[in-house]
């Protein structure tokens, strides 16, 4: 199986509910069985079936903040798993990290990658800035899990978090290079995908409703006419742009900061990791990740991110109004605009038949409000850098992971819940064309302006139709304005 | 003339059209004479008709940005006049400042206050972020005049701009203080007003529409009926509470920073300095400022900036909702909801009779997209003080002051060439509201639900009315129908 | 026990873990048992451990957008216990629903107002957007229960959803109120509390810390002394005035819908249901809910839910500078600021002792951002209702409650964690003070303003004190200088 | 002269002074003489000495928002004159245009283009949202210009507004061409040129400072060494991204609408038009304007002014984090960081020799926020279009070019007023190096980890130097020290 293919599948994984930690977190604060782990502040207690460490249990104790609803996105703890087995291999090559060692790492990463270990992962988002916990998390997670691998002792640092896992990494490059593997992989599998298939549906009804003449409108009142194919295929039009801006994005993420260690020098790293660790990702995500030329730029500012969501929040822009433009042509079904059916998904009322209250258009345009709200959230974290080190990483990230999932998963479930199954109220389109006293305008070069004007003036003041009005004025016969008002020869330039 | 009312009589003028500094600034620049002006880090030119100094034209100098669209907000230059008048007063009565010196300050500042030298105010927002710049051009011009007032020469420091017109001041007390008093003016003779005149003419509406009964709608969808008059009252609610929400922003507002001078600590001021400016500037204005109790919060955070934007955000999204709705319940003429008839203000085409463009809702959702913009770059600007002093001064205050500008006069315009001449399209209304399938649920108690349904649907389906289902079915009479389902007896709770 | 004092008991609660959902829902889409419910459009299988019915199992199916991340927050699923118990109990007193019923539904609402189903939530907020599913979730869950504690048959409708548990009731009056009831209870037991606690902390601070002089910054620049207390009471203040901004938002919440039912009306209710609803509502949680009198907007915007975001947003604006500063402050240990000591909560580094990162200060601030953001969200979400209802409830609630707890939980932690613990570093407090050039501030009515200059361009110039400077150039003796410049002379007005 | 040549000179005019507008508007609102103009609702006065007609008088009259501070932004005005010149020569091309009147709208539209008749155009952004007054703006002064060329008398219709200038065209069309146009020209030639300037300062700097080892900070807090060349090579890779984002957002800007009409169809015009008109504007700016693929998504949604906010919203996320770190390193000058020395552009303080504020970082980070809420604004707008047609298009085109103009200034500004002249306070860059704690780490594999902490441990308790530790303790000697302990080894990966 070629690695694309084989991330492809395992990224449906990625998207799952999230794991249940809350009971594996409560038996831990309770009455469960605890092993003793330290790091360079002295020991402490930590549930003895979880692979975490002192430095974890730590960020539990001082970070309550949010609950379990809280915590550290699961693309970043997968990705970290596919960062820390990436570094491991490149450091068995380069002949700092012993075989066995290394091929432990290597396996428990890979569980990690997986998703196998989610459970392991208690640390919430609002913690360090730089996702050093959470760093340090997967560092235990993975040292535990490789001890335990080679028949050794939890705690035992046989595999040591720091000197063995996080080898020549920091969590100022290795948190860096996660949110970009994160945001690079649900992008990819969760929001481009989900996008396409919206787009494509509505590039299938604006083929479908090709000969469906409508009338237009601007500012929201009456105009000349269009296609309703014309008018869906302005909302596929957005789409591809949107799906395009996404992809423009890509680039700036596809740089990886691993290889800058603590400050962007990349000190305690020896040359070449840098690119290797990004080859060695590229290659086991089947994503061209390539090493950010820009170390010191990598680690102090996200501009990346901040480009990400600027294209995300475009997107929802173009989501808000194609949802609120589908919600209004399918309003009604007696005293709304009409022109659409929109799928009766749930029963709308016990007592109105017919009313079908276009939900998938309030559950995208309420995700359009999030996203266009954690861009503003997410900009201003990503302004904040300070030095070396921009110092609102985990933020940065859950924002976009979140605001890539929803608005993913928000068109996936518009398009197959909404748009494939739009219909058009051709009856209720062909009477409001007709009625319109837009259709005026064909007669200009015929009857002359006044004459066209007097007679629409006369059917909007007395409630009639144009060709009643224009033949009580004696201007002309039933058959003329038969042939000569014609929405079909409105729809384009002429010839 | 009581103070209050001679404050609102030139707040008028707060409010008339920029003046023509681009003229005055063009021929200060070209060929027109010169004179030398001194700071203590040299001599340079200024215009010889400007009563500016060295400080000003350095930083005409060294903030070439955005152009005379960008200037100083002119109420920001207006209170300066006020609080430099109010400090010499004091000054005066505290016995620090010569009473000659002393009075010809307050003369030139009560030009500055009454907006007779706003010519002499070039600077642009975008400078050094204390504001120190324009309280030296304050200082300077007031300076300047005083001393032309007392027969001296320009220039020649006999009234100092920093000696006597700033006198037990510093840029960082007197700016925070201007920027409350520009605010509550603004907030009091620009906003306020005209929010209450967009309140009566909602209010007003209410009553005029309050026996006429029409179709709901939820989810854009169909409900169950209501007055046109109750949609209106939810309008005028949404009024009435946003001006209070206004009012609440002010008693912030009204604490003066002014006292504290460099860092809060009120270094080179006399005690009860503080309190007698406020008194003065509250006598003087009619407007009830106090001394700010904490003098470092007012310095290094400009909160209550953020919290009066955010009463201004408030009731932008209010507004969007207000112009939102009235701009599609008069969708139409023909094709659109068509229950209200909007003034015609403007030709909406030259080829169609009876297409009025919603403009003014238009504008003032405008307005409100801008307002909540506004709101999110003020809370940035906020958020952003170092240690004693806020350096995001101009922006913040000329944000606020737009955006009570842009939605006070917006509110005016809505209200009088919109609200006030909006007419209910009765039959429309009525139509829709007797073709609505909703009134079914007046049926259930009668028929029974089951019944009542089946009537809902075969209408739904064929197209028809509900009674003409109904008496098809055989469940009632044409007599029994009219005597059930009565929309009047469904807009309020049952006895 | 008094109704306050239990629900603030049960208040704590509300805060726990999120509950295994996953599981349940795991168990529920694979091969556990199931039972059949039935709604108006069919039916369909749901767990058979769940009490949910065929409406939340739609919307389940309909809305996969999120996972169990993206749940509804759970303060909303215990506010609807609080609601239907107060409806139930309403409609009793009124004579509209039968006692054995109301007393079982009562029963059963209560377990849900007690947090014991939370299990049975299982829906996202990314759903309809009046919430309606929500509600039918609790309508069904509680009708279930009821059902079983009268020893019925789940599904069998013996206790209705509609009919019984949702008498009276819409979601479009329902969700309001369980939004605002929901609002309440987190800001007074969540954010108050723990405000206060940080507010306490900062103020003890500013009180320990009267007596140290220290150097003042502008523009981040050195200015004039002041006390580090002073600086403290500062950031107290801030706080103190955040904590009035949120209970100025409190009263607009305290008004509920429940009444309004589909448009604002009242339709289907007797006189008097509104009113003793929000009397029971507020008797049960000890809170001062009132019923809204105006239904028509309290169902339409959500302009008080903007308007508590607001206060949010100025408070996170005054925790992003107080952050910013306490991080600054004690930057360092000897290449930063370093006038604060910081608890150390953490190792910082493995290799560098008294490396301690700021890192409550980095959970703060990221907090404040996504506060920030959040409100543009929820603006935004506000801002686009459309007639008689806003369908962006769920997602608004959600932000603000998210807003809440974060910034909560936040101030908590960086009080208990940080603020408490930070000591002074009177050392370096010190030793910045007397170097900085500023204090030459004190000469000028001494030696005059030349010479004053003269001395400290000397000293900046050749990098000596500015008692040193000013003694070579032979303007005063140590004693004058010693006895002249006195910082503690120069940290308030002059008697 | 090459059209690029041209109207790149043409461009600096651009950026000039907003034109004395008010004195005109003065004079015309008060005893000015006046003639009269009819449009389809009427006549009416204006200004006998300007050249607009009687649909923008009634714009003025029913539109008082604001005042002059709010007109539409001149490079729209200017870009009306490129866009009506364009399609008058096309429209004589296609045959459809007197040559003798076609040449007189071309001549008077030059005259616009070119900024000759910006007096003219008094009206402000707050308008219709469709931009259309401001295109009968333009219509009625090319053709009442272009009748006084011909000899003609103003308000004759000779040269019609309608029929003639706006031949071909609507509102709907010609707005959002102009919006590209004027964002074109101002990203290209204000913004672009400004951002390269502070990117070649930066890149100087980075070069100039290559060899001086500083310390570093991460989380504020002290670090490993970096060079602070590499500290300004992160800042100038930022602008180097940024200036690629802003040329990414370029094309959808080419993009031009025109040749859509009034709903995207194209109706009223030939086939072709919509392309030569875009070849022809293309040629006279030398910018590469192409036809719309989709007019409308063009006409609808103007989502490519939402992705160029965007990149400009990322710029000013750069740019506070380059403005913020500048003010921080160069703060002081005693009791700061010092690292650097800002150029002395304004007296600090008539007080504090050596006070330099950082008064540019003060203004590009305020224009940053502002730009940041631009986007949120901006963002809101353009998600607010309704079926074909958003209306919210005044208001989107003057916040992207605020921000262009606001940041290309700013950058400008920066560039030569502060960063060109910054220079590295070289003694204290290297007392800090050396002075800094964190160098142990290049003792780890010399003498221990063990042993480095304790020295390390030791000098931060007693405040002594690291060398001054080890030696204490016995662990080197100091050549040993001098040997081992090298910055400049600490600053690239090892080989």
């Amino acid at each position: 199986m070629q690695p694309a293919v084989l991330f492809a599948a395992k990224a449906a994984a990625f998207r799952g509910l999230l794991p249940s930690l809350a009971v594996a977190g409560g038996r831990a604060f309770s009455s469960a069985a605890v092993r003793i782990e330290k790091d360079t502040m002295g020991s402490l207690e930590v549930p003895a079936d979880r692979y975490w460490g002192a430095q974890t249990q730590r960020s539990i104790q001082n970070f309550k903040i949010g609950g379990a609803r809280e915590r550290m996105p699961v693309p970043v703890i997968r990705a970290f798993g596919v960062l820390k087995r990436a570094a491991a291999k490149v450091n068995m090559a380069q002949g700092v990290l012993d075989k066995k060692i290394g091929d432990a790492v290597v396996a428990a990463a890979t569980e990690v990658a997986d998703g196998k270990l989610d459970d392991h992962f208690p640390l919430v988002i609002w913690q360090t800035g730089s996702g050093t916990q959470s760093n340090m998390n997967a560092n235990e997670v993975i040292a535990n899990r490789a001890i335990e691998l080679l028949g050794g002792q939890l705690g035992s640092k046989l595999v040591h978090p720091n000197d063995h896992v996080n080898k020549g990494q920091s969590s100022n490059d290795t948190f860096p290079s996660v949110m970009h593997i994160a945001a690079v992989t649900e992008l990819h599998h969760t929001l481009l995908p989900q996008l396409q298939q919206l787009h494509k549906a509505l590039a299938d009804k604006a083929d479908e409703f090709s000969d469906i003449i409508k009338i237009g409108r601007t500012h929201t009142m009456d105009a000349t006419p269009l296609t309703l194919g014309q008018e869906f295929g302005g909302y596929a039009q957005q789409l591809e742009y949107g799906i395009e801006r996404v992809k423009g994005a890509l680039p700036a993420l596809y740089r990886l900061a691993q290889g800058g260690t603590a400050v962007g020098t990349g000190l305690n790293t020896k040359v070449g990791f840098d690119k290797a660790v990004a080859d060695q990702v590229a290659a086991d995500t089947g994503l061209p990740f390539v090493t950010a030329p820009n170390k010191f730029e990598a680690l102090a500012a996200h501009d990346s991110l901040v480009e990400a969501s600027g294209a995300l929040n475009t997107l929802a822009v173009s989501l808000m109004k194609v949802g609120n433009d589908i919600r209004l042509l399918g309003s009604g079904p007696r005293c709304g605009l009409g022109e659409l059916l929109l799928p009766e998904n749930e029963p709308g009322s016990s007592i109105m038949p017919g009313k079908v209250n276009p939900t998938q258009c309030e559950a995208i345009t309420m995700v359009a409000a999030q996203v266009m709200g954690n861009h503003t959230g997410l900009s201003i974290a990503g302004s904040l850098g300070h030095f070396e080190l921009n110092v609102f990483k985990p933020m940065m990230v859950a924002s976009l992971l979140q605001s890539t999932r929803l608005l993913g998963d928000a068109a996936g479930s518009f398009a197959a819940n909404c748009v494939v199954g739009i219909q058009a109220n051709k009856r209720r389109i062909d009477q409001l064309l007709h009625e319109s006293l837009m259709l005026v305008t064909a007669l200009n070069p015929k009857i002359g302006y006044d004459n066209a004007a007097a007679a629409a003036k006369k059917a909007h003041k007395e409630g009639t139709t144009l060709k009643q009005a224009a033949m009580q004025l004696g201007l002309l016969t039933s058959e003329e304005f038969d042939q000569w008002v014609r929405p079909e020869n409105m729809i384009a330039p002429k010839p």
